[in-house]
């Protein structure tokens, strides 16, 4: 199991409608009068979206607050994650983080060096301090998956300094942003520097409920965002991920309740997970929450959960977790009851 | 100017729509009923596509005709062609072609070989004898953009034992398959060699007139389907792309009609450019058309015709053609009409 969300391949195991807490998706859905928005925009799919995405790049300006120079699209975070690999020499990770900052640089035969977050997942600035060369490039999750951790803004200002010393290059995941409690802005937080020797990535995929659409974005220095382009394919944002971007990213309405809603589900789910014995649970800044197992492994769990129409994520596919970490999304009340119920039937 | 479509360019130079033939687009629009289809799978958008593709690699299966484990999807015929660039060691590209066989490999950091075109747009088996070396890439456009013509069964077969010999791989794009006169079908042609150091990539791009939605698509061995899988990002097909797929591939009445209107068209636009002085026609199998002007350049016929209201491609990006070449896509009727009427009223 490389990725959460591919319900399809437990759908056998369970008669009736599986709920999936393995993919860490907005519990709202996508913000309203979208349908309407794409159906306007049909048309659109008999032209090739445009080259430059113009229109596209004027709303996530206006959206992070930086220039339309400094904004870049692409399939998903992913293919933003992949461009810079590509554009890399050396490619740091701090493990457990997503599978794809080590997959993507192998693909592209670049080395990759892993190292580990400390016991309570925070960062090893001094490891860090020690293993970072010239032109490597780091990235980072913030906040990580699966840790749930964002960085602490001090460490963050720490570990950017001794990138740009370096010279190196620190790339920020930050797919899962408009989750976090609000803490600081790392788009405000690095303007002053015109984000020389840094990269934040940011995406559709989570926040706005849209994994399908395929739509991530990133603010890079100017210079940066040109040599990106430069190895990123032609049309790779799809035209109605064009159109759905001009329409959630106006809608503040949606983005309020969201963090609302997340900010409520989070305490309700982590006070109920530590209500529960056998399990060890993790602090978390976003919308899905590590929890270690203390009596048994993932596999048990997984398929006790799947008798209840639950899919979790087992965690051991992670570099350095081993088989007793799951991860859990959190989603609606009511699905959130569910899980919570479910852990109270079985034995932990 | 890298790639025709690109309209919002030029939108500034003319007052009211312009007419695109810069991108080669089936005149018909999409099969019908497509937006209905889309907007039943709108939920699809709240969850990750299947990694796998299950039911979309089904679908192309029975439309290729091949086992689904032939097949494989992507971000648009592009990401297909680029995944096998990242596998390469050395591509080989005959020019004119489509410029992306030469910029994928090289953002690849691989060595790019190119070689001409005979005269006649016809290759040069010959000098392929001489050039290509075991593990080259060699990528034909089949038919080629912006040549449009098909290779001979005959040179293809020739050109296959070469690279079977050799042990290199030849991957066919054949983007505009289906415009093409019936002549051979590589995927049957080479099925008894279980297409062994072959690919086949076609793309509903350009026949069911989808560039926006981005859905390419391709028959290779299993074994190298399952290599090019492992570069290859997850979930790169959007969605709605997903949905697309399993609609358009079924509508048998759409495909006849389209390949109909393409014969007819193809006929009209090539009898009356040929009757106009100052240009070269050149035969074509597919939807667009290559003409060399004899007495004046790209820019020139293209800022006339945009006088028009008319947008055509300019060739001169083009690899070994200058810039007395431009191609004009095949549309419906009407347009056509307008193109001729607007090419005798301007001096060639």
């Amino acid at each position: 199991m490389k990725h959460g969300g591919d319900l399809i391949s437990y759908q056998d195991g369970y008669q009736g409608q599986l709920i999936d807490f393995s993919s860490n998706i907005n519990a709202l859905g996508p913000p309203k009068g979208l349908e309407e928005a794409l159906i306007k925009g049909f048309p659109s799919l008999e032209s090739y979206p445009d080259i430059q995405y113009r229109e596209l790049k004027n709303t996530i300006s206006q959206y992070l607050k930086v220039e339309t120079s400094n904004v870049l699209v692409g399939n998903g975070a992913m293919e933003l994650i992949d461009a810079a690999c590509i554009l890399a020499k050396r490619v740091v990770v701090v493990n457990p983080s997503f599978c794809e900052y080590t997959i993507r640089p192998l693909v592209h035969g670049k080395e990759v060096l892993g190292i580990s977050y400390n016991e309570d997942f925070s960062i090893n600035i001094g490891q860090l301090r020690k293993e970072l060369k010239e032109e490597d490039l780091l990235i980072l999750g913030n906040p990580n998956n699966p840790t749930g951790l964002r960085i602490p803004k001090e460490d963050l200002c720490e570990i950017y300094e001794l990138v740009r010393e370096l010279g190196a290059y620190l790339l920020l995941d930050e797919a899962f942003y408009e989750f976090v409690p609000e803490d600081y802005d790392t788009i405000e937080l690095f303007k002053e520097y015109a984000y020389k020797n840094i990269g934040i990535i940011r995406a559709a995929t989570k926040f706005f409920a849209l994994p399908g659409i395929r739509l991530g974005y990133g603010c890079f220095n100017i210079e940066d965002v040109k040599k990106l382009e430069g190895v990123l394919m032609s049309w790779s944002v799809n035209a109605l991920a064009d159109i759905a971007g001009n329409f959630i990213l106006k809608d503040k309405a949606y983005i309020e309740e969201s963090k609302k809603l997340i900010q409520e589900e989070r305490a309700y789910i982590y006070t109920n997970l530590l209500n529960l014995d056998g399990i060890k649970v993790y602090e978390t800044h976003t919308n899905y929450i590590l929890v270690k197992l203390l009596n048994t492994d993932e596999n048990y769990l997984f398929d006790q959960l799947l008798k209840h129409g639950i899919v979790i994520r087992k965690c051991s596919s992670f570099k350095n977790l081993d088989n007793t970490y799951v991860r859990f999304a959190i989603k609606s009340r009511q699905d959130n009851e569910k899980l919570i119920e479910a852990l109270k039937e079985i034995k932990l």
